[in-house]
């Protein structure tokens, strides 16, 4: 597996924009074969301060995923944004190591 | 939900006993009834990086969390082997909103 924690900070005037977005994204990526979470969250000191957390397979399942359309989408549209470039940081997992256990329920499609 | 994220950097020589602390903690924590997720993470760049993923359904499940005894060991056993404070950043959550995707499988206790 592998779960990579991405920092992203957003415009203020863009911020609305950037969660309707970033839940298109995250609907498309959870229907991903190797993909096993994508949540989404929104620091809740920083209205403006957002983390992706995406957890994948594999290493190539986390690979195909900046193959697919809805990630070429969000990465396009929300590239002018962003107040900084965002950070990603690769993790590999100690626990749980079951796969099993990560995944997130499809409920869309 | 509360969802935070917490940054950790070990001594080099204490990485060891912290991963071993981490699991003991990890294992408590996901019995918790309000807890959702407990995940512990290794960064792939640097060995002695590490990111703990708590996710609890309440403010008041993440606050009980800190009373417990897990997590006070925890807390005090790892203290001495950090190489600068521990970092948390509580997120509010955007997708997915459904509680019970998030939870970890009971596999302990």
């Amino acid at each position: 597996m592998i779960a990579t924690c991405v920092t992203v900070y957003v415009l203020p005037e863009y911020v609305e924009q950037f969660i309707e977005a970033t839940i298109e994204n995250h609907r498309g990526s959870v229907m991903e074969p190797e993909n096993l979470r994508f949540d989404v969250l929104r620091a809740k000191s920083d209205p403006c301060r957002f983390t992706l957390y995406e957890v994948y397979r594999t290493e190539a399942g986390a690979a195909a995923h900046k193959e697919t359309a809805h990630y070429k989408k969000w990465k396009d549209t929300v590239a002018e944004w962003m107040a900084k470039p965002r950070e990603g940081v690769a993790h590999d997992v100690i626990a749980p190591l079951d796969p099993e256990v990560w995944k997130t329920e499809r409920k869309y499609g």
